[in-house]
C-alpha cells in the first residue's frame, strides 16, 4: 500500500452511467471500493486499467467490493464529452457504474481528481470498508499485487473501523 | 486476395487530419495504397486495426506504399465527431493521413464506405498501384499474409498497368 | 478455495535445485507454501504455469510466502532427466527451489503428484501456514485471483491453527 | 534482406523428424526454404521464434515455401539431446520436418551453425528458389517484415536463376 491511511475525499460528479442509484462512498460503507480514475482518450487507461477493473468487476462479489469508474477529464474537454464516453461505455461493455468527474470552472483539473492529488490517468484508489483511502496507484499495477491488496482489505472485515 | 480486381471507388471524405495537402487515389498512382477503414470508439479497430496499419506505415517505404485511415462512422456519430477524432489521433499517436468519410443525409453508411461494399469495422482495404482495389479484409487479418500481400502489390512494379 | 481443508501431504522427491538445504512442508509450518508442479516440455506450464510462479515469488515476502516448483514428470520421462531440467531452469532463470517428484516404480505418476490427486499439469497448490492444503488449481487461474488467494492466507496470520 | 546474395551453405545433419524423406536445400530448389535455426531450451525460440514458423508453415503454400527447423545445440548439449528434442517436437505440436545440426567434435559450434555464421538462437534464413541465400535474422524479425521478405523471394518466380 503507498499511502497513510486518511478519509476519502468525497466525489463529485455530474453524471453517473450504469445506474439507477448514484452511489456515494458514504453509502458504500462496509464495502471495500476500487475507483479507476480514467479518460475515455488515454491509451493507457483503454489497453490496462479498464481492462483491470472489469477483471476487478468479474472476480470479486459485489457484497465486499464496488468497482466505480470516474472520468476525469483534464485535457481534450470537448472530445470527451459525457455524450462520446456513453458511446464509449457501451462499444468497451464496461457494466460498473461510472461518473464525470466534476470540472473546475477555475482550475484545469476536474473536483475529485484534485481532491485526490491525481497525477494523470490511469488512477487506482483503494478504500477501505471504513471510507478511509488505503492505496492509489497510478500508471500499472500488477493484477497479482492489486489481488492481494483488495483481499487484505476485505479481511479486515466489515465490523473494522478505524 | 479475397476480391476480383476492379477500380477502386474514390474516397469521398469531409476532413483531413495528418496532411497539409490531403491525397486522392488518382494522385497515389503508382504506389500501393493500404486503407484502414476505422471508428475511434471500436474496440477492434483500436486493439487490433490501427496499431496493425501503424505497423505497416512504419515496416514499408512511402514511396512504395501510401498508409491512409478512413473514419467511417456508421454509429454513435455525435459520439465520434471531427472534434473526438482529432484527439484519438493525437492521443494514439496515428502519424499517417486520416479522412473523415462523407457522411450520406439519405442514409446510415457514409459513403466510401458504401461504395466499398464494407461490412464493418476494421476493414483493411488493398489498392494496386494502377488504383485497382486487390484485396478488403473485414476483421483480423494477420501480420504475416498481409505482408505478403503488400509486397505481391509492390513487386507488381510501377509501369504496369492493369 | 476449491478443497477442503485438510493436511498437505508430505513432499516425496529425490534430487532438489537451487537450494542447498531443501526444504520439507514441516519446515515451512509458519509460512503460505506455492506448489508450481510442472513438466518442462509441458507448454501450458512454461507459457503460464512458471512465468505466474516466478511472479508470485517476486511479488509476495518470503517470510510470508514459500515458492516451491515440482517436477512431475508423467511422460516422456527420458526426455524430462534431471540433467535436462537443470539446464531448463537455468535458461528460464528459475530462483525458487526447485524438486523432482520421486517416480513410483509400480505406477505411471511420480509419488507426490499422486498423493495429491493431480490431475496433470500445470497444477498450482496452496498450503496455509499451519500445513494444511487450501486450493489446488489444475490449468489456468487468474492472477488477481491467485492474489486474493494467497494474501487471504497470509492474513490468517501465524499464530492460527487448524 | 540483410545479406548480400550467395549461395546456402548445405545442412549437416545427424537426425530428422517429421519427415520418411529428408530433404536437402538441392531437393528444394525450386522452392523458397526457410530456416528456423533454434534450440529447445531457448526460451526466445520456444515464445517467439518456433510460433513464427508454425505461422509461416500455416500461411504459405508448401509448393512455394518449405519450412525447415535446424536443432543447433551449442550449450547443454546432454540436456538437448534427439530423445529430448523429439518429445519437446511433440509437445509443442511441430509438423514441419526438423533436423539436428551435426556436432563438430573439435568445435564448440555444430557444423551447420558454424558455416552459416550464426551468432546465435533463434536465427532464421532464407534461401530463395535458386538455393542462395538471401536473409539471416538473428532475433526478432517481424511478421509484417518477414512476410514480406517471404513474398518478395516467392515472386522471383521458379524460372529465375541467380
Amino acid at each position: 500500500m503507498s499511502q497513510k491511511t486518511r478519509p476519502a475525499p468525497p466525489l463529485e460528479t455530474t453524471h453517473w452511467f450504469n445506474t439507477a442509484a448514484p452511489p456515494t462512498l458514504d453509502g458504500l460503507r462496509g464495502r471495500v471500493v476500487v475507483i479507476e480514475a480514467f479518460q475515455m482518450l488515454c491509451p493507457g487507461c483503454v489497453s490496462h486499467g479498464l481492462p483491470q477493473a472489469k477483471r476487478v468487476f468479474e472476480t470479486f462479489n459485489g457484497t465486499d467490493v464496488a468497482v466505480l469508474g470516474l472520468h476525469c477529464v483534464f485535457e481534450h474537454h470537448e472530445a470527451q464529452s459525457p455524450v462520446s464516453l456513453e458511446a464509449f461505455l457501451h462499444e468497451y461493455r464496461i457494466a460498473f457504474p461510472v461518473a464525470v468527474d466534476a470540472p473546475d470552472a477555475s482550475a484545469p483539473l476536474p473536483r475529485t481528481m484534485a481532491a485526490y492529488g491525481m497525477q494523470g490517468t490511469p488512477t487506482l484508489v483503494l478504500i477501505d470498508r471504513a471510507g478511509h483511502r488505503r492505496a492509489q496507484h497510478f500508471g500499472h499495477v500488477t493484477d497479482l499485487k492489486l489481488g492481494a491488496e483488495i483481499m487484505a482489505l476485505i479481511r479486515e472485515g466489515p465490523a473494522e473501523t478505524r
